[in-house]
């Protein structure tokens, strides 16, 4: 999906959510717990419920690896069901990698070609060798972390570097000559909304995904007054406040409701 | 495992060295293509013929992932296989892992429950969040990125900070206050030798994991002379040097062979 096409698909749903997958097993509602394939059961009834209000996806990983095998079964029945019955939908695979060279190309065949993902998140420490590779790909997205939404972002991510520049700057900078708006966008927490505006400056055409609303502290208001740009540019994630809104048989239905919210305030800020 | 258990087995075998099981399918011998699991029965086999020499052995994750289900099953084989034949011998989840706090959670459920890894490689970017959660594990490791093998390890690691260090101290100075030399380590490449005697003055105690001796161009003499600490205090791993040294159905003993080359060199840096 390139960028022409996420935008057009964010104008006809007047919407840039993306419902983030965290599908612990700990959390599903109680009438799946004797599933064959609990997680996705649930992944695909809150689909079912939140497609028309979303424009992106994002499975995090760490919850499908943490059950081994069967994890990542259920994780490719899923993206296997957005695919077949959403296929505007744009699929990020929440992994955070990072490796050298060789290794990063075995990790994007394994998202981009093996699994058919769309974006992966990725973590640029390493530096280019490690993001490059998956810019190899046409109509594939890499999302490089940059600043995120958790406390200890503070640790490193923020650091004053000696040229008078914090690190997630020098690193949006650096990642922005290795690839272009078309396939390269960058992780920018909800809970610094006042970094967005500033990052805007720099950094005026990329999209950003946005996580940290709701359960985080973030709001879209704050996030849509600065971190838009004229192709909307921004990709709002909820997890924890859409899928686990109800653990009811009635979940599904709930976190429709929940995204339809959420997205009735987006529709605010589409032109 | 703990430090002490680490340094016995090192002094038993007098070897520190690291197999790393980059167990790229494309790239197994021929005589092994008809097999129904060839990463494992390849694994397998190279285990059989290094262990003696092998205090370690770290698969990177990207070749078990890039076969989706069929690669992750082969992984759980491996592991097992060392598990039970080789209990003395670490297992490092090469897998470069970072996340906020509960997702980080669960990739250490993940490693080191759900599988049975000794260890993990960890990238720092996000800070404590991400690091935090693997160090609640009695007698499990993590190793955090520092100054990694890769040329592009200068976009980022090596940028000069607003305190006159440069990024990866601050991350080895930082880590070392959420652990202890009994449950972290750092990853430093073979390829900057100079690099290892200006950090072992700040970080004595720690292991190291160094990768880079051989395809990339690092030695053990130089990474012994400046690494080494009282208690070892290094795990240099060589990958493709030893694993696919030949491509023969006589590969298995031809990567013992290069396993027992390597360790007679560093026996004699073994007191």
């Amino acid at each position: 999906m390139n960028y022409q096409e996420l935008y057009e698909q964010i104008k006809a749903k007047k919407s840039f959510l993306c419902v983030g997958l965290d599908s612990d097993p700990k959390l599903l509602p109680a009438c799946l717990k004797d599933a064959k394939y609990p997680i996705y059961e649930f992944n695909k009834a809150i689909i079912e419920q939140t497609a028309q209000y979303t424009v992106a996806y994002k499975p995090n990983l760490a919850f499908y690896e943490a059950e081994g095998v069967e994890g990542w079964i259920q994780l490719e029945m899923t993206l296997n069901f957005i695919k077949e019955n959403y296929p505007e939908i744009l699929v990020i695979a929440d992994a955070k990698r990072g490796d050298i060279g060789n290794t990063a190309s075995r990790y994007a065949r394994a998202f981009f070609e093996k699994m058919n993902f769309d974006a992966v998140t990725l973590a640029p420490y390493m530096g280019s060798d490690s993001i490059k590779p998956f810019l190899e790909y046409e109509g594939k997205w890499s999302v490089v972390l940059a600043l995120t939404s958790n406390k200890s972002a503070n640790d490193f991510e923020q650091l004053q570097l000696e040229s008078g520049e914090p690190l997630y700057k020098k690193v949006i900078c650096e990642a922005m000559t290795w690839g272009s708006k078309e396939n390269t966008m960058f992780v920018l927490g909800a809970t610094r909304p006042e970094k967005l505006a500033e990052i805007r400056e720099y950094c005026p055409d990329h999209f950003f995904l946005v996580p940290g609303v709701g359960a985080q502290g973030g709001t879209v208001e704050e996030v849509a007054k600065y971190g838009l740009n004229s192709h909307c540019g921004l990709l709002v994630n909820s997890s924890r406040g859409i899928i686990f809104a109800d653990s009811s048989e009635n979940f599904a239905v709930v976190a429709g409701e929940k995204a339809r919210e959420l997205a009735e305030e987006m529709a605010l800020y589409i032109k």
